[in-house]
């Protein structure tokens, strides 16, 4: 497992590693204020659904504490809920943080619980993991991306360290290379056979290369499965059920957003055409190019083979799976 | 239309534009060697099918003129021809150049009727665009891929020129990122409304934006329409079929391999995996990162609506229509 901490709380600070920086310079940041906090999430040194939510639940407790005025409070924790709109996690987390009477107290709980949800999850997805397979798997889902275990690619640490010694396909995720920059760096520190590709050679890896199952995590799931992931997730899981091989999504319960019936009522981050006319800070593309940057897209429900959980998998029909999480109790008493 | 010439004959030498260096630097170089000629082929410094045939056979045709010995000279050809795989108009203008009796003669002849072909193409494939028509390409098809007027993204060139005025959807096409570099900076300079998407943003583009049809080139087609083509094609097809978009291949003759059945008679060459791992000389995974590099991916046939010829569109059953190309007359007399 790495080494690598990407939330701590820090007595009169948020400690973050700075996840842009990577995988060259390990570099970790203390945030103080409403501003180094929404900039730390908005520019992407934190990043990462669930970790987003942790972080944010800090930044709050750490807030709370910092402005005595209350209206000046309220102003500031709605900054850092706002900071990016995709993601669920941010809000719900911001939300029980306010909701409750010790909020440095409830973030620890949300952080703790992240750590047993992760295990949780992959424990579940697990058994979905054959001896040997081949996997192929889009953004970063690691210990980075959720403050603790990792979604998606927590369970595929968990089947090296179980000894199935998966080989990993990983996209390098344009625009921002999570792929190059970080799942390939957590598992190659946990040992694991990991394999590099372009975004677009996923289809011919999964024809090629005996592709045995795609698994990604999620920003935001509606009722009916539509899910919503890092932009390149929606072609991985045409192309994967083109070939007949599942594709499944690795998300906590604070991941679907019960109050929504479909993906078309997620909002989708649209992000500067710099991300993708330059690469790591190198220009590609004439200084004026226009493009088109959405951070995410939505995959149909239909094109999931299943939601690995930290209550077991969901099958479809999605519409009775998923509003059943409603019931179910917390994995630790926040 | 561009200014740039991607393959010029220059008296002693065979001059070339480095296509590695735009859009930031406009470098002609003067080939003289056969290691400069075999090296800009390797290197991509000239690529794009068509434009690496009229490159070779200019190449061979310097080389005939420059080197007595028959044996040292057929060596020098023989290294030229197999500079790279997959392409097919490579070999198949080489083979051409070196059974003439005037080198020089044919070579250019090889040039003159790219110029022509291209036009045909460009002008069989306009009556596939609507006016305002959304169009998704990949890879680079312009006049720098053809030393003429270009192929799949000559169709959309003359649309502009026409007053159709298309907005066409490039891909950035990872890892040489020609798309950027090069796709839209021939469109720009044509005046024309290009949008610049990550490729892995290729599948919500086509269903979010309205995309009317794919339109990509080819480095080779088997019998049964089976196209080799740049990495990220085979995702693309697919992406368009699951959404009923047609897919189009515009290529000339010289691209249909007829004496293949099938796509998996097409070697694909692979590539270091430092193309994954960095762009420009930037790294983006760490420096001894494992990488599966395809430089080319095949699409079945049967994901390809059209092929856009110098003779028509060749529609399915592909087994009858490409065929066929076999009895079809010279665009010149060579």
């Amino acid at each position: 497992m790495t080494q690598l901490t990407a939330v701590a709380w820090d007595g009169d600070a948020v400690r973050y590693l700075d996840q842009r920086l990577l995988p060259h310079e390990v570099r970790y940041v203390r945030a103080r204020t409403v501003d180094e906090i929404v900039e730390a999430i908005k520019s992407l040194a934190v990043r990462g659904a669930p970790c987003i939510g942790v972080f944010g639940a800090y930044g709050v407790a750490l807030l709370r504490g910092a402005i005595a005025d209350d209206a000046a409070f309220a102003e500031a924790a709605r900054r850092v809920r706002g900071a990016r709109p995709t993601a669920v996690n941010l809000a719900w987390a911001v939300d029980r943080v306010l909701a409750s009477s010790d909020a440095l107290e409830t973030a620890r709980a949300i952080h703790e619980e992240q750590i047993a949800i992760d295990e949780a999850i992959a424990a579940n997805g697990l058994a979905l993991i054959p001896k040997g397979a081949r996997v192929i798997t889009h953004c970063n889902t690691g210990p980075l991306a959720t403050a603790a275990g990792g979604t998606a690619l927590g369970v595929l640490l968990a089947a090296q360290r179980g000894g199935k010694k998966p080989r990993v396909f990983v996209d390098e995720t344009r625009p921002l290379l999570q792929g190059s920059r970080l799942n390939y760096l957590e598992l190659r520190e946990a040992g694991a056979d990991a394999v590099l590709i372009v975004d677009g050679a996923a289809a011919i890896t999964i024809k090629e290369q005996g592709v045995d199952l795609a698994i990604v995590g999620a920003d935001r799931v509606a009722r009916n499965g539509d899910t919503a992931n890092k932009i390149g997730t929606y072609g991985l899981a045409i192309a994967a059920a083109h070939h007949g091989v599942p594709f499944y999504v690795a998300a906590p319960r604070s991941t679907f957003d019960l109050s929504i019936a479909s993906g078309a009522e997620i909002p989708i981050e649209e992000r500067s055409a710099d991300e993708v006319a330059s690469f790591a800070g190198v220009r590609a593309a004439p200084d004026d190019a226009v493009a088109y940057n959405p951070a995410f897209d939505v995959t149909p429900g239909h094109l999931v083979s299943g939601f690995i959980t930290e209550y077991g998998i969901l099958r479809p029909p999605y519409l009775e799976s998923i509003p059943a999480l409603e019931f179910c109790p917390r994995i630790l008493s926040g």
